[in-house]
């Protein structure tokens, strides 16, 4: 039936109809997923891969449940200079808790965190960070670390930028974030930082929920305290999330490998190895890795093989035999941080 | 526009749409959601929990996002007698390893595991088990460990029925867990059982993926061999998933509180408690705990307060303080195993 038969409203229904669709469809089309990336090598490397393993039919086709994507959190999601936020949080604790604690003021690393002495802090090692977490993490109630945290990152802010410490999370990696979950990829955070600090922003800020959220992990037990079924958080490190401890807590809390996987420093070397490898010679599951390189000491920091937080050295050199796409922050990042809210 | 004025083809497709649509909702309303549950309190429970917390608008309304239920599963999702199905297959695998350790025939509890003693396996309580498991299931990669699973799960016949292990699955638990999921529930495993050991059939059993697999937990390291990122299971067991361990391993895993549990033993006990008790005299969230007591000699095993698989005693008795809904599998189900394929 030609068009011109139709009653008026009938063919001005249809009409609409189809100029949305086509708008729609049109729209779709021209998007373009990730308007923070400036094109590149980088960018169309991730959009040729999500586009093969998500198209069926193709022949590197990979079943949704199988699309596994895994993130590093600081330098990776957000900053981390020039400390680990977490580690700000536990000197803030400390600070807080000090008055209870008179010895610590003879008492290394206390002494320089009471006193905001972070070259003093730095020189105890990981083991003096280790130690100032675990005083100010341990022994708490999940609803309480819960709060401490929610409460910090409502107000404290930034030591040089001066912004919320959630305003320093990547814009591009947002994008990334929404883009490989449009194609039904399911992200989480593989992180070395802690799992129960991570897990009380992680829905609100990268849109992951808690259960997605891997990180180091202290014991905990259960008790019913006054009627209320209690976690108590204890101090014994059940998994230290770093390096080899990546693909072990993947393999702990996903149970598969990812096909994607990114990260910023030699404290995700494993977690690339294990993501990208090929699973002997007949796998041929396309596979991508990707590195933040902090390139951009106007908009960023940059640092890498010299850096005490985040040094990127040996995964830097490795990145070209497993051809891991290595981000230049300054040049492939239109925008880095979140336009302000 | 009178319907008579339409042309002759725009009203047949306007009628034939019309008419699928009523067809479709009708039958929505009417499709029973949970055929193989006969009519009765514990299933008029349910429905009600699950359109009260899916139901916008409605006072008892949940997010989807913390729309979070657990499940046990031995008793619970399959059968668990004349012993838990993990330890029949590690009772397998020491008989196949006998011929390299001669020592076993000398030594319990390998000697009753190799002789077929069950009793005699029993009468070296959980330790002995526990050393069956470890015998079997440490020092393999996850990948030789998976193989192994897979191939006697598809294989080994269980020593009453006869049939596949993945036979004795639960019907009516099946159609749970679909239900749930069709109102936006993600649905877990939390059991006293192998995490690595349930994860090889989880997904195609019962639709839930690895990651939402929550079980005893032994240590893990990776390795690079001959090139290949490989995981390989050491026996420390860093998580004992029953009792006290099931909140703590929600709690590592999931990171919030399931407002839905399901269980059959006195090891759920806790699970039941952290998911229904009140988190304080302000929390109006509506929670349902569920508790499978078998009580089908006939279609399946009776068997409760004097097991040693699956003692169900003070977890019964707290029932009806917590109002938890208790399936008497006689009763409430219509049918207990799927129909053969």
């Amino acid at each position: 039936m030609p068009l011109r038969q139709l009653p008026l409203r009938q063919f001005a229904l249809l009409l609409i109809f189809g100029l949305c669709a086509a708008l729609a469809s049109a729209q779709s089309n021209r998007q373009d997923p990730l308007p923070s990336w400036n094109e590149g090598t980088v960018k169309s490397t991730i959009i040729k891969f999500v586009q093969q393993v998500s198209t069926e039919g193709s022949p590197y086709f990979v079943p949704a449940a199988e699309r596994i994507a895994t993130f590093d959190n600081d330098g990776t999601l957000w900053a981390e200079q020039p400390l680990y936020f977490q580690a700000i949080f536990a000197i803030d604790q400390v600070n807080e808790k000090a008055a209870d604690h008179p010895q610590w003021r003879q008492e290394e690393p206390f002494k320089s965190a009471i006193t905001g002495d972070i070259a003093g802090i730095m020189a105890t090692g990981m083991e003096g960070l280790g130690k100032i977490i675990a005083a100010s993490h341990a022994n708490l109630t999940a609803d309480e670390f819960r709060t401490s945290v929610r409460h910090w990152l409502a107000s404290a802010r930034h030591p040089q930028t001066d912004t919320l410490f959630t305003d320093l999370i990547y814009q591009p990696m947002l994008e990334l974030l929404q883009y490989l979950r449009a194609h039904d990829f399911k992200t989480f955070i593989v992180s070395g930082g802690g799992i129960d600090f991570i897990r009380v922003f992680s829905e609100d800020t990268y849109g992951i929920p808690p259960e997605q959220v891997i990180g180091t992990t202290s014991e905990a037990k259960y008790e019913v305290i006054n009627g209320i079924p209690t976690i108590v958080k204890t101090p014994n490190i059940i998994l230290v999330d770093d390096k080899d401890g990546k693909p072990v807590g993947i393999y702990r809390h996903i149970g598969r490998r990812p096909i994607f996987a990114a990260g910023n420093s030699d404290g995700d070397k494993q977690m690339l190895e294990y993501t990208t490898l090929p699973h002997g010679s007949d796998d041929q599951t396309p596979r991508l890795g990707l590195i933040i390189h902090h390139t951009d000491a106007k908009r960023e920091w940059a640092y890498d093989r010299q850096s005490d937080i985040g040094k990127l050295d040996k995964a830097l050199d490795e990145s070209r035999q497993h051809n891991w796409a290595v981000v230049n922050m300054k040049k492939d990042w239109r925008q880095v941080f979140p336009k302000a809210r």
